[in-house]
Parts: structure tokens; sequence; C-alpha cells
């Protein structure tokens, strides 16, 4: 549970920063090599492996040395966390109409196929 | 575009403090007043109102006087613009395997209902 609080933390503390969720958005299309990855910003490479470092430590992004470059990629699943935290905030109301959706997907037969 | 990266913005800074966070928590639970929601907190009342303050700004909280007190909500739907923004940050090989399980879904039929 303590484990779970930290993770959280770490991660909306990662994605509060718009360099760092920039970086996210970038990352999620596929690995990028450091020097790829800092072109969109005017910062400067110490500044932009600081916020790399901040995402490697809440376990977001992982990287790789690779000969002379470190390629970066977004860590699959790294923000489940997130998703949990989020799914655990639902009203009982959101929770009521979420059951309902599901009751409705189950019961309701699918239509049947458009002939042309 | 420029107003979804502002909620989005505004949203992850309200959160990215765990004393917002537990304060979230409580209300998703249901509405509360300001003086029960601070009683877990060792804080003053300004600095639970200034808290608060940063919550309503994100739409994340509406509050309302009734009487002599303010009672707290979560806002429904308040946490959507995260969940979107989460949902674009899927890698390729996630987006795979969420495409799978809902082809699965639709052509698997349902297990007949066990007889007791």
């Amino acid at each position: 549970m303590v484990k779970y609080r930290e993770d959280v933390d770490a991660v909306l503390r990662a994605l509060a920063d718009p360099t760092r969720r920039a970086v996210v958005e970038r990352l999620a299309k596929g690995p990028a090599i450091v020097s790829a990855l800092g072109e969109p910003f005017a910062m400067t490479l110490p500044a932009l492996m600081q916020h790399l470092r901040i995402l490697e430590e809440a376990g977001i992004v992982t990287s790789q040395k690779v000969g002379r470059s470190r390629t970066v990629s977004l860590r699959p699943g790294a923000l489940d966390v997130l998703h949990l935290w989020l799914d655990g905030q639902r009203t009982p109301a959101e929770r009521q109409a979420d059951r309902l959706g599901i009751h409705l997907s189950r019961t309701t037969p699918h239509p049947p196929k458009e002939t042309p």
C-alpha cells in the first residue's frame, strides 16, 4: 500500500511538468535517442537529462546505451498505477453508470451486419 | 486544443500534491463540509482552503455554502481529461493488445449460465 502511494506520487509529480509530459507524448509514438528528444525544446542537455532522470525514477521511461547514443523508451504499463488511482476516485453515481454500461453491453445483442 | 492542454496541466498540478489527493479520495465517497475535510490533516484552515481553491480552479471540486457551512463535492467527470490524456499515451504494442481484447470480447460467446 505504501509502495502504491509512493508510485502514484512519483508518477503524478513527474507528469505535473509540461516538458516531461511532452517527452512522454513523443515516446508514446516509439523510442527515441536523447539528442532527438531534446530538439523541440529550447533547453540545455543537462536540463533535459534532469527531466529524463525524474521520468526514469518514476518508472515511466527506461533508457539504454547503444554505441555512442542513449535510447529512451516509454516503459509498457508505466502509467497503469495512475489508471488504477483514477478508477478509485469514481463517485458512487459514476460507478452506478459503469455497472449499467457493463450490464447493457452484456445483454444487448450486436446489431446484424448491414448488407451492401 | 490549448484549452485541453491547460486542463490537463491544471488537473495534474492539482493532483501532484498528496494532501490534495487525500481530499479527492475522501470526496470520491461523497460530499463533505470543509471542517470535516480538514480533520485528518494537521493543517490550518487557511492552508486547507488554499488546497481547495487549487482543486476548484482545476475543475476537480465544486463547493456550495449551505447555511453557515460550506459543502465540497467532487465534480462528476472532473478527471475525464486525465483519462483522455492517459489513453493517448498508450504505446503501439498496448494499442494492439487493446484491439485484440475488443475483438475477442466481440467474437467470444459468453459461457452458458451455470445451473445450480
